[in-house]
């Protein structure tokens, strides 16, 4: 039987706390989570510095990407069985779709590297770029898998997920606005962190799914499942993603990386902590290979030989991201932002170098937002089809979806040293330091001294 | 204030997916959390190979450790509210033990190392001397604020720890048949693998439970509640704990270790992949220092180095460790094992060491005893409390209990490579080899082939 | 011992699947437990009709007001550890006000009665005045009990639940936009219909919860979990409790109360159907003794006497409710609210009686409301408290609650038999009715045929 | 299209706590929900006075009978997907057997009344014959219902239930020792009750189950799931459905009844509290329709009449039975059975009706059996079916199960008023009667006094 067909003598399921099971029917996605860069991806935890925040959310992107996969899987069970298409361009689901969605969902995230966000920050290298590669570069195992399948299949993978599959149903099941992605990293993200904010109906969204010629549309039964879900996220970005303590982690680290940087680029690093497995980074050229090798223990393993390193900037910045030594922050606006310069000669003045030791940062999210095809990447709406098959657009229909349609959320704070609010520093030299500086921060906020 | 009695101004909590809250009270306890090898935890798994077959299963020691402090914590207020010592040898609860229970509770599991069964088993370490050393070593961040409370309150901390602490009741709590270390572990791998074999009834055993002279007993009214605890946690052991697949990827990290071990021995280690951290082990003297510095990341780096290794044995052991490519195994008994010189010798006309690619291991545990004087290291029994004050032992009064009390449970399984099972491998030099391997096998046992 | 200050010996316990343990401490509580009054409140569901639509929810008020109890008394115990007062008007919180706090917790639903709601409507009673005749009238249990504390003992309580006690902390606790009943019901019902949309973080809220001289505050930090309380209690607003089918059962059951008070008025009912403890309620004059004897059953068991009746309505109705057979709905608004009358018209040509088969129902909630003095009743706006004391009402700080602040919500429906939708009724005399009632309604409203 | 291939439209749905959803495609079987008969189920609690001890538990047999619906209809789907028969007694699996199945398995409670054990105890109803009357009868909807499918479906579907029907793959499915019946009441009762002791792993469970000639069977690795579910099906009889409270409630249920019987006998009975509807069962002449208007409700409502008896056990019995008050108890065994004359006697002369107010009632359960062709009513043992198809009973190799297999568990109870245990009845007349009774009684057993 050709591969694309091959399915499983006997159903494999992986036990999941999100989802219970995941089923495995196809030999290709069996094939494909044995390769050893899917594999990888249990060494990349799915939330960084999150996991130093709440201490559950240790959880790699393997779960996810697996889950992902399930959602998507039952998607398409959903589909086929309720709106096959009978003649084309009718808008009804199309089976022999069923698989490269389910590859795209399973692979979506396969070029994600340790601390994604702040790695790319520093060594300038892009994920969604890297993930295309993986899918279509000869040399892995992944694209091996792939090509079994059908020479062209690899690109039609890779342009699911870059948004250029033309099928708009297939590509909108993996990357919208309520997409299987999202949905299963609110669900498992609520679990692994121990909160609930993350929690919505899955069942019944998945029930109310139905496909159109535009792509994916709801059934207007099903509305308050949709905002219930839009809420979750809002309130999941809120409590948890940009929690600042997670934040000001990333800060460390981010300061961690660029000083290593800096000190190779200025040939100061030290002889026995050369990083052997980052050389190709700081050097600006490396190969998929290189990046294949990383993640997150690699750089943990290399922050610790830093911890002794002669450079004291360097060691105190790998302690403190080791030991987790978290900074402070205060929110800023525009009227306060002015204020940040004097804050940082106090700083400057308590014996820390400003540059390496404070930041900021501002974490803001649309949480959604209805189609304006002005904004560089218009988003897709969320459609919502009545009775007669008219569709409505979610944020007309549902006061708390329009209470927060196109409205960036999110803070703007100030990440400095936690030894500036030093408060029984009795014999300490800088005391007068810290006791000027603590007047700026009034209610978590940067405030004009009076 | 004394700082053995200083509280935090306002409790501190920690988000917990088990057990919603864990709520820190001591300025103490919060300072052992913050040292650095309290949080070098996080960077350990609490069940090594197992997150490789529950992929769920990726949580830490860090917040087990947290959750067998809280459970300790919640013991110690019931005890204090509704079992206070009126007079000594009363069996009442002295709340001044209260800190010591709850360091040992934080501290017990402070010594893990990375895979530590495996890497026990290959370089002859010992957590449990090691979590001494780290309580009672004046170098540690650990000591030093043990030594804060009292000069002997590190002795003390590592006497509970021991078994050596005079009051039965604070070691009991934190090391008996039910305690808390066994309580939270139950729970959070139940919890983080999504099986719910784990689960028991947590807030009512604590309910029941009561300090008396020799320790801790439970009221006779909760005896189903401790019953549910003892059969959950036996089918934990059948069904996680010694699942067959994690027990054959600790082989292979077992066969790895000892492949690097020897090669080191023999001076065949590549220059570029010299594993820094791990020399002091393969050279047998390392320091604590040393010890401190592993963790998972530390050694799967090691392993990806080793990926790339001249030596064929190491790298493919390397490659089928990252890369989770599990061994094949069935169950043997004393009447078949004598067929396994016959079957590793197939494998190694197969073409594979059988010394680095068969093991045989059992996985047994004895779920719960009563005490037995003759025994090498005797089991506090459980004992339930009857309303007049009398004590009968668990096993008397429960069949299900008794079913399984002083047996020893699991199995023992012969491990080798997935290859051997081949089964359409039409042009396989090997296949005459696989076929005759295969008649051994029958409903996973080894049998005489007819 | 004083009865008010008498303790149990041992705490005793009720299973409770929403807060696992409920923890009963008091002689005082065990006693008002074990009253008639209160365990007849076994016998009246929680949600009437709403059992209709999702069937687990058959949960009574007994439990919901052990869970109400359960609440208070955990905030009872954070205010009394964190938060006690040190002189007279300085808001902290005082615990010689634990008991009547518990026990208005407890009672504040002892006076309601079977189908509450439609109830008052047909025979105007009046559960809250109920409720302080309950506890205030020597004939009852309940005040039998709570006279023993003292004898103004149960005038006290009364004034809790009518917002008449002097200190504001009380009232709030059992009695403001987030008070425990609020808390739990929220819970309760999410728990039972099975749906999750009343979860909220129940734990982090009583954390955050604060005394303070104007009542009841919420610090800063925990803003979001208040926003997700208030949009968790809009969400099962929306999709449970305004649920149009249970809200069609109850035009039935109003309906049928009716047509049996209309017939008892008319001397037409038959005597076998005599609904011997409904008479005092026909007859506009009973006592408290009268009303404390109905419950759910006793109202079902006339109701199946009243299938038997020679009154065809009667009859019909009753075996609808019974057997569980909704009226269908469509939406109205103002401009579609003119066309009714011709709907009726055509429903009582298809043979129904339009005054008991129909009815416009409008479902509407205030999910939030700032304090607003020109308001009939103003209600008490929550207030976060920041770190220097200040105070901010939420919905100046939380965009999802001020979306939701102030507006109702909830619709109106017009109801009607389900045979007016009939599609298939070729031999049906009424078919040429029902297609011209069929083009009245589009997407479930009410619009104008074209 | 034929009646029993009639599917709706689209797939209906009830929101289910226990199942999430619950599915209904066939017209048939939303059909039968919606008939009289099965509605009633709605009046009728599942667990009798259960709920007086475990106020979660207030839910009806509606739901449960659903859920043993949706069970069956998930092993349908897995059989047919994965065993299908392809030649007639190849043991695989006939769909055409799904519509007899799902049928019996929604109704096989549908004759159950009010207090069925109690109920049937003292008025010889057999909830198992009056459920074949309503499936054959041709006055019930339930019949007219089944009878559109064929006309000898309705005795088809009596087959099922009786266990004489042909195939015993649906006989099993429905009724054996581990069939979608015991396991729907396990997960049910434990939600509802807020206990966990009922939980087990229904998903896997499913997914083990396998069709044979002889029945069903379980796949080999599917063992500890199985096992697990029978220890889970012990522990919920040893801790809640043999909980002494309940009993007791029982016990006080089944004297009420009695001494109403006893007095209508008599002709004593008040004229007022004439119990119409259980007349018929005095008079020992009773119809289906007689039976079918009962339930909770409509017993209930007597029992409010019978308060006001001037009979005075009559009226003390119905207000202990609906104000809860409970009956102590103590276990009794052989040994002290003779002690129970004395005991009465000590009752009688603290002026109670010994008949009345005791009772003596054991709770016995076989959790689990081989087969046994020697017993009356040999059990279907559970097999679990070996890779080359060999199958092995379930204790052969379960210690657990073995432990409990062919055992009665639970105990013998001597019920009594909790008058007898009065402590600080200074002033009573009955003090030396109470002081005596209680030298019997020690650690919750009778004894000899000493």
């Amino acid at each position: 039987m050709a591969y694309r067909q091959q399915l499983l003598p006997m159903e494999k399921v992986f036990r999941d706390p999100v989802h219970d099971y995941i089923y495995i029917q196809h030999q290709v996605i069996l094939d494909l989570i044995n390769t050893s860069e899917f594999q990888r991806l249990r060494r990349i935890k799915q939330l960084g510095t999150t996991s130093l925040t709440f201490h559950g959310a240790e959880h790699s992107r393997f779960g996810h990407c697996l889950g992902v996969y399930e959602i998507t899987r039952r998607i398409c069970d959903n589909f086929e069985r309720n709106y096959p298409t009978q003649a084309p361009g009718d808008g009804g689901w199309d089976d022999h779709e069923r698989l490269v969605a389910l590859c795209a969902a399973l692979l979506h995230d396969i070029g994600h590297g340790p601390y994604s966000h702040t790695f790319e920050h520093i060594f300038h290298t892009d994920h969604e770029a890297l993930t295309v590669q993986i899918l279509t570069s000869p040399e892995t195992e992944v694209n091996q898998v792939l090509q079994q399948v059908s020479p062209d299949f690899p690109a039609q993978v890779a342009a699911v997920i870059q948004k250029t599959y033309p099928n708009p149903q297939v590509v909108q099941m993996i990357s919208s606005q309520i997409d299987a992605d999202r949905m299963d990293y609110l669900l498992r993200d609520s679990y692994f962190t121990g909160t609930n904010y993350g929690n919505f109906d899955l069942t019944r969204i998945l029930r109310v799914m139905k496909p159109y010629q535009g792509g994916i549309t709801f059934a207007m039964e099903g509305m308050h499942a949709v905002e219930d879900y839009i809420v979750s996220r809002f309130q999941m970005y809120m409590q948890v993603y940009f929690h600042p303590v997670s934040r000001s982690m990333e800060v460390i680290l981010d300061r961690l990386l660029e000083r290593a940087n800096d000190l190779y680029q200025s040939h100061a690093v030290d002889a026995e902590a050369t990083p052997v497995m980052l050389l190709p980074f700081f050097n600006n050229d490396f190969t998929l290979h290189d990046y294949l090798r990383l993640d997150d223990g690699v750089l943990n393993t290399y922050f610790s030989h830093w911890r002794d390193s002669r450079d004291q900037i360097l060691a105190d910045l790998a302690t403190r991201f080791l030991d987790r030594r978290p900074l402070k922050s205060a929110r800023v606006d525009e009227t306060t932002q002015p204020l940040i310069p004097a804050l940082q000669k106090l700083i400057e003045q308590a014996g820390f170098d400003a540059h390496y030791y404070t930041d900021t940062n501002d974490s803001y999210d649309l949480p959604y937002d209805a189609y304006d095809p002005k904004m560089k990447k218009p988003r897709t709406q969320i459609e919502l089809q009545q009775k007669d098959g008219s569709l409505l657009e979610l944020s007309t229909v549902s006061d708390l979806v329009r209470a927060i349609t196109g409205k960036v959320s999110g803070d703007q704070r100030f990440f400095f040293p936690k030894e500036m609010l030093s408060e029984n520093a009795e014999s300490d030299l800088f005391k007068p330091i810290y006791q000027e500086f603590q007047q700026y921060i009034l209610n978590d906020r940067l405030v004009v001294p009076h």
